[in-house]
């Protein structure tokens, strides 16, 4: 969640990509919930509260999807009654790296268009964009009251950002000359967006472990002090493995990289994607097998046809073993295809609204949004003395 | 202004503490205004608007009263039409260190009665308590994807609070056992009180010019990066003289001395002012002469006296010169006691009163506040893009 769209750990090839799979929300049981519940430092405990974030940086791209975004609709379609569903557009994370003011109000309205197309649903799910919604802010600075400089020195994702090395402390000088507060702090963000809703669980990205310890850090370290106010959140990590780049399928797929082709826009149409498949790297074996160490390309499109077909990897290779590598990318790029094709239309038919649909949808959800996080914030200034 | 009550620096003892020597409000003056407004990074000069804040730590004493009360109250009543004023009990900031929760509720009410009480004006300047406004917080945050951790790391506060050397760094493990990021923070915040109300003038301490140069130079860095939002704040440095400790007159006088006759508190009744000033440290020389160095204590209480008199020390010194030491101190609590009678009186009729006059006095500018903010809000949301 929070400041990338996350990407989930590849499992083992052994445990294939298989969406029948999934292990059916294991956070919504509540035999999983709350590790810590009885501990007097956290809060009884309630139904549970869903919440995760997506930066604004552009329409997402198949990884994403696959990744985060569908994971989200199948948590919001398979909710127990009683579930609360908060998915927020991060836009004051998009600040700490610096930003084109037009662009990112573009971004900001492709990537809310981008969530109802793929089928959250503002009656099940709260959908709103952070910055509407002054409690996440305001949570912030109370978090950092209690947030270790310590703590935050030694966390990663500032060094990567800057591109030092994962050793880099605060004393270098080139550190210190390039970083911003913001950028610095952003995982007390990141805890307050999660704990102002009182969210129980997080669904993250493996790569965003670090982040939801240090959420759940603060949320000890807060209740510690003044009492059980926040639920101390837990990781949802999806089964669904990361997709990788078409043109260099040892990376994830990613928006950054230079080669548009290397990755499926979730509103590219169906010529776009079949080109794209088609031009992928793949090795000139002559037979498909399924091996993502040392057939990435190869093995990076059968991972994807099996999340749209839900049968293992294992099966798909055999399947097409003797077949050709073109017979392959045809059949995987119309999958893709058939797939996103509703999320397109609904993506165009929404961007091209002219009712106000989008900015109405908006406003509700940081209305929704706002009335849940003042409850925290009401229990969090009584608890401090405010 | 912010973090602490403002203290003055000490004037060169040749231009006294004469009242009518202070300087007419030079920033109310359109000449002082903006040495930088004709840069195109910072927004066109409008009417003045001031800020400052003072935290909630208790009923303020005679040093805070004659430091920084009594300058607003005078800002106000002198203030040209047009000029805005927002005073603020920042309890926000008061979080950067540990606070008893039901203490921490009384102090806030405390200092709200206070500043009613010492003649700030609901009619006349917006008074209101800093976490009743959610732009504070929203805007620090924004600030801090502009805020440079060098500078931060560089700034004395955190380092004198936690009484670690100045040239304490980042890098010393008990600088990292110890910091929280509120702590390390604050300056940021202290500019968004100041920024969020396009603040013009901020009257402050000759201790807080540190501060101010950080609010100043994050506004010109927003500026830089964002377009001419943000006025560049200039310091009312007041002429006034520092109040020193009664018992320890080289020290400023002090909450937090462990001797509560080293102060006066403004609702100390005239039978507590008297004996207070009677057993104040002095010295056992014959005659009354002002020398603040090689007689700290006796000159303290003729400068406490050109405080309220309005005349010099040297005059004063010179008219109690034969008088005894005795004489002295009665004069000087007798005037004490008579400016703070009416100080007194109102604090303690607002805090009986059972009519939620305060309430609704914090609530009235709690919203106007907002609603000042609101604009600078909407500005910065558009210039950014969200």
């Amino acid at each position: 969640m929070g400041a990338t769209v996350c990407h989930h750990g590849r499992t083992a090839a052994s445990s294939a990509g298989s969406l029948r799979r999934v292990r059916p929300i294991p956070s919504i049981r509540p035999s999983n919930w709350h590790r810590s519940a009885s501990s007097s430092t956290t809060p009884a405990v309630g139904e549970p509260v869903i919440f995760s974030g997506i930066q604004p940086t552009g329409i997402p791209h198949l990884g994403n999807y696959l990744g985060a975004l569908h994971e989200w609709v199948k948590l919001q379609d398979n909710a127990k009654p009683g579930t609360k569903l908060f998915f927020s557009i991060v836009d004051l994370h998009a600040l700490t790296i610096p930003q084109d003011a037009a662009q990112l109000r573009q971004w900001r309205r492709e990537a809310f268009a981008t969530l109802l197309a793929v089928g959250l649903d503002p009656k099940k799910s709260t959908i709103f964009y952070q910055s509407a919604v002054p409690a996440h802010a305001e949570l912030m600075w109370i978090l950092s009251t209690v947030a270790s400089m310590g703590y935050l020195s030694r966390m990663t994702q500032w060094k990567s950002k800057l591109q030092l090395p994962e050793d880099a402390t605060l004393e270098d000088s080139e550190a210190r000359a390039q970083l911003r507060l913001g950028l610095f702090s952003y995982p007390v963000l990141q805890a307050a967006d999660i704990l102002v809703h009182r969210a129980t669980h997080v669904p993250v990205g493996e790569d965003q472990r670090q982040h939801l310890e240090f959420s759940r850090y603060t949320a000890n370290s807060f209740n510690h002090l003044y009492g059980p106010i926040f639920p101390v959140p837990e990781a949802l990590i999806s089964p669904a493995k990361r997709v990788m780049s078409l043109k260099e399928p040892t990376s994830k797929m990613s928006k950054s990289h230079a080669d548009e082709r290397s990755r499926i826009i979730l509103t590219d149409p169906p010529s776009v994607i079949h080109k794209k498949v088609k031009v992928a790297l793949t090795d000139s074996e002559p037979t498909i097998t399924y091996d993502p160490l040392r057939r990435p390309g190869v093995s990076n499109l059968i991972e994807i046809l099996s999340h749209f077909e839900g049968v293992s990897c294992e099966s798909i290779a055999s399947e097409y073993r003797t077949a050709s590598l073109r017979a392959l990318k045809e059949h995987v790029a119309s999958r893709i295809a058939d797939h996103l094709q509703g999320i397109r239309e609904r993506y165009i038919s929404i961007m091209e609204d002219k009712s106000g649909y989008l900015d109405s949808v908006a406003q509700q959800g940081a209305e929704a949004a706002q009335a849940n996080a003042s409850v925290t914030m009401q229990q969090v200034r009584e608890a401090m003395g405010m």
